[in-house]
């Protein structure tokens, strides 16, 4: 599939693996470019050096393009961005901030900037300061979220701008890949499914809890701490939420609990203390999978229902 | 456009118009029926007696089909399921609650029943009894609301039951509808757009908070009564919010600041105390249209979506 963004970038399908943090490591991410995708390293993977020691390994493990994530938010940032230019990285998505300060410096080494957007106002705002594109991200998707979700937002943020559009946030197999595209998307990008790639190093026990996951199996936390994230519905969330919603526990209180909860999840498949982030489509995931069945899935099947969609007028 | 419900329901295009509470009366149900999608009277309209006088008055302004909404949680709620025997309603929609009481007298009587949906779980147990089809309703929607959002539900909800499955929230336009249909939906119904009705009989203010809503311009309240609802950000719901977050507020006084603010939006465009209930998509609203033009527009534009969806392929 050719979209804009495929021929921008130099990319066989028009399908990112989102970037993330303790888990988009160079496995992930050599795999999914490998399979013709665009994988992404996560700038939150131990630090600047072991982030550098990742790009390094996915360098070995392809040739073909991949990026780095960078979440501005964290202390490192800074120093991330500039690792990207030593690395000779082409392609970064930011996240969690604004990545005004670093555009100048990108732009100059040639980085194309894609910045993961939660709004029509920071669409603008980021097309301003010179993206390649931006990634309309819908609140259904798994980690940090914002208000509106995919189906309301893209088209909002379509109308918008001018560059390229990906969609991002309840995107799991080839029917919503191709909505996406109908309605006007260059691309997708995809998380909760790479969570259950056999590159993928989540700890068993969070891919187990993928497959169990039913329509109604996430929760946003943290709104009162101005902090939502989507995460599985697990005694952690449950008891995140009642702290919230006591007003005898502190918002720092809230905060600490919730301090190296990913990692848990993550590395040790802690159900009590680990944050088990994922999209509201987990409730669509079945098993295990390698990368490369997951990009073509997703691009045969949407492809399948674009080829054939001249049918659904005359339908039944 | 044809699809399963068109032909069982016997309309010209599957476009339901959401029997949205106080708002859809005669002049807006039978304005979509004329137009070729199903209106629907709500049973919340001042009473039995006022849902009969609208019934009849929709069946002297079209010869077309519509239908009646009930909200199954109102305390009218079994002389409506009378009221629609009687009057020989063909189709009727359901809300807030279980139809079960209702479904062998409606059965005998001919009447279509297609439930509106916010989980797997509820569709299961409406195809269990003996549900016509269900619709999918993601949390992108006004009024009250479920925990997931339409592009995530609807492909889990269509893998789940044998019944055609028609997708709500978050469907403003021939975008959204197309990548409906593309996903496998037998209809769509739209609410918010068809506020903006010319027939639609909400106060000017409501219909110019609509044009003037962005992407953000919505919220949720109501959860920590176990009631969730999205309405357009007003100091109304501002007022909500900070109230249910008050553990000085009791959940009985949150409640009756509530009471009777959706008419307050609706008849007076009272921005202090009326709730302006509204969907995520209200950020697409640009002005006041018949309800001929916009069923036209969203069908005509979903058809020409997926008459050149197979272009898409190799698109640039």
């Amino acid at each position: 599939m050719r979209t804009k963004i495929t021929q921008i970038l130099g990319i066989q399908h028009p399908v990112f693996q989102g970037g993330m943090a303790w888990i988009a490591d160079a496995n992930l991410a050599a795999a999914v470019s490998e399979a013709g995708g665009l994988g992404l390293i996560s700038s939150i993977n131990g630090g600047v050096e072991a982030v550098r020691r990742e790009i390094r390994k996915a360098r070995e493990l392809t040739q073909k393009p991949f990026g780095v994530n960078i979440m501005l938010a964290a202390p490192d940032a800074a120093e991330i961005a500039d690792l990207v230019v030593e690395e000779g990285i082409g392609i970064v998505t930011t996240g969690a901030g604004s990545p005004a300060p670093y555009m100048e410096k990108w732009k100059a080494a040639g980085i194309k900037v894609i910045p993961v957007v939660a709004s029509v106002a920071y669409a603008l705002k980021m097309q301003e300061l010179g993206a390649t594109a931006v990634i309309a991200e819908g609140a259904e998707s798994g980690g940090h979220v914002g208000d509106t979700h995919t189906l309301a937002l893209l088209p909002q943020i379509i109308d918008a701008v001018q560059i390229p559009v990906l969609a991002a946030g309840g995107v799991f197999d080839g029917r919503a890949a191709a909505a996406m595209f109908i309605m006007g998307a260059a691309g997708v990008q995809v998380g909760t499914r790479f969570l259950l790639a056999r590159e993928c190093r989540v700890h068993p026990v969070y891919k187990e809890r993928l497959i169990k996951a039913s329509d109604i199996g996430t929760m946003v936390t943290g709104k009162s701490l101005g902090d939502a994230v989507r995460a599985l519905k697990t005694p952690f969330t449950k008891k995140f939420a009642a702290m919230e919603a006591d007003p005898a526990v502190s918002a720092d209180e809230v905060r600490a609990f919730g301090t190296g909860s990913l990692r848990k999840a993550v590395f040790d498949g802690n159900l009590a203390e680990g944050s088990f982030l994922a999209g509201e489509a987990a409730g669509l995931a079945k098993r295990e999978e390698s990368a490369q069945e997951i990009v073509n899935d997703i691009i045969s099947g949407a492809e399948a229902l674009l080829k054939t969609a001249p049918d659904l007028i005359y339908g039944e």
